[in-house]
């Protein structure tokens, strides 16, 4: 198979776990026979510094013509300490969402056995979970209108949503969900907001045409809390753009660290596929980072976006052969774990590419 | 002591636990020689019902006369499954909340050591946690304008903030945090939102009147992950109106269950105490609700809005010996708690008014 990848490696820790990423992309490209050509580009903080623009329209341009694209992360503490800023690194991964059409955001929630102590959540209420997240990726308070009054003491985001944009996202998680458990929950907060009874009655429409599936709507505070309480109560959750960004942090922590958690962003065109975790800056650079999430990251392109089924599985197994001997980097590290198996980036990187030719 | 108090039951299990609150007041009153005087009103579906307004004006009249109000849970899921019915139970809450002023909402997470084992989390995780969530309460996305095009296919709710707002909860917040451990971390979405970014601004200014106080930054998405990571880091957590929602609920299994936790709403005026917990429609009128949060918010209505801190402190620990007793109610109990020691709502109730006299 012949495919052109564009990597964004971003501010912080994402080049230092997207070089991992790609390495593992072209492991699997000489095991398989494939041919895998590769561009870089990019994005946020980096692509402000070096064009003032935190998403040039080169890196579009490159983003739109290949056939999948593998992220890092985006963001810096400038930013964040000085809100004034009217130029951002974020700006960079709205936009390209919103060009790419990318509107749903598939958060698998892997639970790896190794990794059951790595959690704050006891183990026996995590055995067994496994949670696919359909978050919205390109509506809602993200892309509604923002507003600042001219003495600055107002300040409003539009949180808004289209009827279209609920049913093409439902019917993405419903098909999914008639691939696995046939269960379905719909998180939003129908009872104060009215974008979240639009959805709600959109939801409940699409219900209908999957009547295999067992449809349940629930609130996103008590879903916040659920999550925790039992997760395994969960298949797939379907939910709203920043419904879902809180969520599926907070549900990293079923799979140990944020770390161990990919992402898939799909939609009209291009996927896109990245960490869930961010830039990381108070590790960047210091050989501390997780490259499992971008690995992993791999492993959802190959079977989403190429089809390449074998392929991903060979990836996620690699992966678990690595836990497996007891070898972890220091975000999922348990006291169980001797200090010599506690791995640096570089080192689990290149440990999982040892599996994978195993 | 002369208090005039109002009790709105409210919905499902609302007027079960509420009835506990209320018996709680009178013993304190009837051991202390204070003169508490009671009158009932109607909010929530209850209302509707009744008057076909979830907030009749009758209630707000003697809300606005009374000294404090004891409250117990408003929903019903009629409306849930219905989003399209006008009139709903949800509206009379917020109502209330914002026609007394009550803009600064107090969620003290209350760790009772002998609950280490009823929740999810792992023990040594949550040992030592002592957070006190200051929410917003009366602005934000749940009062912005909400909006439905006439094809009904487009919906909006306005995510909005003014400067003024954000500083008077601000400060309630740093008062509080000097009393306590002196650290205040604010959450926001000030990476995509205009609203998060005035509220970051304006923290941050006010942060400078309190040089004591480490304050601290974090995003919503990584607080709802650090929350169960790491709650301990946490002392005062100040935020919005709609994330304080999501992550108090979530904090709530902190504590072993949202069945343990009390809040009080103050402001311009008359205070208002209610648990966190809702109207819990699947085990309303079965004698399981747990009335303890119901009683707790009776402790924070003593200290808060009447000065009488040996009375709070009493009703705590009169909760602490129940469970220290090895008592629970079906919500908290693990499975080391023999089954004739996990109570109904009136036998739990009782107890604890037991060892309030003793
Ligand atoms: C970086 C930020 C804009 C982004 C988001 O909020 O969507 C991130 O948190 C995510 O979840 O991908
Ligand atoms: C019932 C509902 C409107 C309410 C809210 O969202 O504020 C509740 O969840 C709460 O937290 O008090």
């Amino acid at each position: 198979m012949k495919k052109h990848i564009l990597v964004i490696p971003g501010d912080g820790i994402g080049p230092e776990v997207t070089t991992w990423g790609k390495a593992v992309l072209e492991q699997i490209a000489s095991s398989f026979n494939h041919e895998f050509t590769f561009d870089e580009a990019l994005m946020g903080h980096a692509a402000i510094e070096a064009t003032g623009n935190p998403l040039p329209d080169e890196t579009l341009e490159k983003a739109k013509k290949s056939d999948a694209i593998l992220f890092g992360a985006v963001g810096h503490a400038l930013y964040d300490n000085d809100p004034s800023l009217k130029v951002r690194p974020e700006q960079g991964l709205l936009k390209i969402r919103k060009e790419l059409g990318l509107y749903a955001n598939l958060r698998p929630i892997l639970l790896f056995d190794e990794l059951l102590n790595a959690s704050s959540i006891k183990a026996h209420i995590l055995k067994g979970t496994d949670i696919l997240f359909f978050r919205e990726l390109t509506g809602d308070v993200y892309f509604g209108e923002k507003k600042r009054s001219e003495d600055r003491h107002t300040a409003s985001d539009l949180m808004i949503y289209n009827k279209y944009e609920v049913e093409r996202i439902a019917h993405k998680a419903y098909e999914a969900a008639m691939q696995r458990g046939r269960k379905l929950c719909s998180v939003d907060k129908a009872n104060v907001l009215e974008s979240s009874r639009l959805w709600r009655e959109t939801v409940q429409e699409i219900s209908k045409q999957y009547p295999e599936v067992e449809t349940t709507h629930m609130f996103v505070d008590n879903a916040a809390m659920q999550l925790i309480k039992d997760p395994k109560q969960f298949d797939v959750v379907l939910t709203a753009n920043l419904f879902g960004d809180i969520l599926t942090d907070e549900a990293s922590q079923i799979a140990g660290s944020m770390g161990m958690l990919a992402s898939a962003s799909v939609g009209d065109g291009t996927g896109f596929f990245e960490p869930i975790h961010g830039s990381a800056h108070d590790i960047t650079g210091k050989n501390l980072a997780n490259p499992l999430a971008s690995i992993l990251s791999v492993a959802l392109m190959l079977e989403i976006s190429f089809g390449l089924k074998e392929e991903a599985e060979l990836i996620i197994s690699a992966v678990d052969q690595v836990l497996k001997e007891g070898f972890r980097t220091n975000d999922i590290a348990d006291e169980t774990i001797s200090p010599y198996k506690v791995l640096g980036t570089e080192e689990m990187g290149k440990l999982v590419l040892k599996f994978i030719t195993q």
